[in-house]
């Protein structure tokens, strides 16, 4: 994997970038689609590339281990044979579903104990062999394992999980340099920044993480439940520590607004579930703000569902005729509403890029953070 | 609306046609993907049209009559308006959902009480009200309200039931020929040949019917139980019946199989749920016969979907991930399942007619027929 930092904006910590990796370039700042299981919910890959534009998407290693599980996803010759997507691919390293969806698990210093959240079946991960399975799954940019603590984790929690994980990313270290990718394209792994909302940990854990050199550096632990004030602070932070000529990844965030602000502190890639598992409750994110499409209020609106959107979805469509779906709960809605709100996504980054370029980044993104957290 | 024959094959009943509408022109024998609500189900419009090639799609009447309502349809300016799909529709009379969804409902000579299967609201389909009803939808062909008996109704049943969809048709003729079409485009109006499984109800039902001389003709009450042999004759005896300068239309039927079957019997129109539902359940129907997609034996067949499939999905997926897509409950299954299947039906009725052009009909179809219904 290659970075290019391509440009720096003057009035804010704002970045321009090209990742080059064995499946294709990526233009950073850049959103990373979730795709679970091996597929973006309600979106055909054709769609994904064409329409959405995406460039990387997301596949967890947790739910892919399960399902098809690695002997399927090996004869297969990894994901992207496995699913068709031929462009870059990202996995996690399956610790975040861990602890958010097994009922039963327990963590030691070997590594995370689990049962399924499927059929019950008792497994164990470790800095090592979730190594392994991404070799099998074979994404080009792969995480270490880390343990993420709640929002509101106390201090010696904390400092504890931080130093756990920085034992876990020793080893995962090593065992990525000894091993070698499965189908002939190059796989790099990313560490991951924890230390909760405290800033002397996320100090001590960005310096960790830096000094172990890696092609790009993660920033995990943060939108899961502390104040939005508090992540920014924490991003800001971190940045300042992590090196300027790597990639910056912020695990699991967030809303349009988010990606702004957090751009403007020198993250370059994002990936959420939220335009998805929102665009499937009904909730579109668009250029002048939210609409809940369940509300009353669009049932006579014979409008395009979003007029200045990009998709086909937002003028093929009238909001009338998409509240009518959700209501009726057709499947037809979660598709139109993945679709505008993955595609409205691509769209922000590659405007947000265009701004950083074009030197008004600032200006741009005050007056959309504006309009993006605007309930219509 | 103008029905051409163009071509009447000189082995089998099978013919070539053409019908033209405001909405365009419907090249025959037709499949029509059924769009319940408005939405066929799992597809988006743009893809019905480009990949499926649909050329008339159907709505339920029932369905929309009570979601959206006839206030929205009426402001939207009907249905084609209000979902987007400007080419021909066709609309059901309602009165087989009223029958099959509505766990409480009355028959009387005025009409079918019926309450509402999504809020217990009582509702009156009358052979009056429908035509009104399927005027403010806007479709191109409308039906008229019939009574659907079981397969298995007794004689003395099936004969009243079939007397009433006679009286009740004469009162939809005379409503629907006193009123107009609402937005601009013409519609026309079918009646339905009932009459259950009996060769003497069917004769009289048929000779009734055809001496309606409406624009076209539809055969309602078959593929409800009966055995198959018992839909073919009685197709076949109704067919010898109806003019033959006038569509024919056999409405909930099915198969490929059936397809084939009744175009050789002479039928030009179908519409039926199973492309979409199946689709949706994992069966899919090939030119090499049935697959079920949930089968252990596609976990490690990384062959393309459907390699002699005309739609993208087909080329796109493997059946090891789409069985993958199917047991992980994955939307994306459904939407594969629906697309492959509407495509294939819709390629399935195109190559009927260029077989029926050659010559070769009779022929293809029997080594059709074959692999249509073998288990993969």
């Amino acid at each position: 994997m290659k970075f290019e930092l391509q440009h720096t904006d003057a009035k804010s910590s704002a970045r321009v970038g090209k990742i080059t990796t064995d499946h294709g370039e990526i233009e950073t700042p850049i959103f990373m689609p979730v795709g679970t299981v091996g597929s973006v919910k309600g979106v055909h890959f054709r769609d994904l590339e064409d329409d959405v534009k995406a460039q990387i998407i997301l596949g967890n290693t947790y739910h892919l281990y399960l399902r098809p599980g690695l002997d399927i996803l090996k004869a297969a010759g990894g994901l992207h044979k496995f699913n068709g997507w031929d462009k870059p691919m990202l996995t996690d390293s399956g610790g975040y579903q861990v602890f958010s969806l097994s009922d039963n698990r327990k963590l030691t210093e070997e590594g995370a104990m689990f049962r399924s959240h499927l059929d019950g079946s008792k497994h164990l991960f470790t800095p090592e062999n979730v190594v392994d399975i991404q070799r099998v799954i074979g994404a080009d940019i792969i995480m270490a394992l880390d343990e993420c603590p709640p929002g509101d984790a106390e201090y010696a929690y904390a400092k504890k999980s931080m130093e756990l994980t920085h034992r876990w990313l020793k080893r995962g270290v090593d065992h990525f340099d000894r091993t070698e990718p499965l189908y002939g394209h190059s796989q790099t792994f990313f560490p991951i920044v924890q230390g909760a909302g405290y800033r002397d940990l996320r100090t001590q854990s960005a310096e960790f993480i830096a000094s172990q050199n890696r092609e790009g550096n993660a920033i995990g632990g943060l939108a899961v439940g502390e104040p939005t004030e508090v992540m920014y602070e924490m991003v800001e932070l971190v940045n300042g520590i992590l090196p300027k000529d790597k990639p910056r990844y912020l695990m699991g965030v967030g809303t349009p607004a988010n990606l702004l602000e957090n751009i403007a502190l020198g993250v370059d890639m994002f990936d959420c579930v939220m335009p998805t598992r929102n665009g499937r409750n009904g909730m579109l994110f668009t250029s002048e703000g939210i609409l809940n499409m369940r509300n009353e209020k669009w049932k006579n609106d014979f409008s395009p569902v979003d007029p200045n959107g990009t998709s086909f979805v937002d003028h093929h469509y009238t909001k009338a005729y998409l509240r009518h779906l959700y209501v009726s709960k057709e499947m037809l809605a979660a598709q139109i509403g993945s679709m505008h709100n993955l595609t409205f996504y691509l769209w922000l980054v590659r405007e947000a890029r265009k701004h950083i370029l074009e030197g008004d980044f600032v200006q741009w993104k005050d007056v959309m953070v504006k309009k993006l957290t605007t309930r219509l």
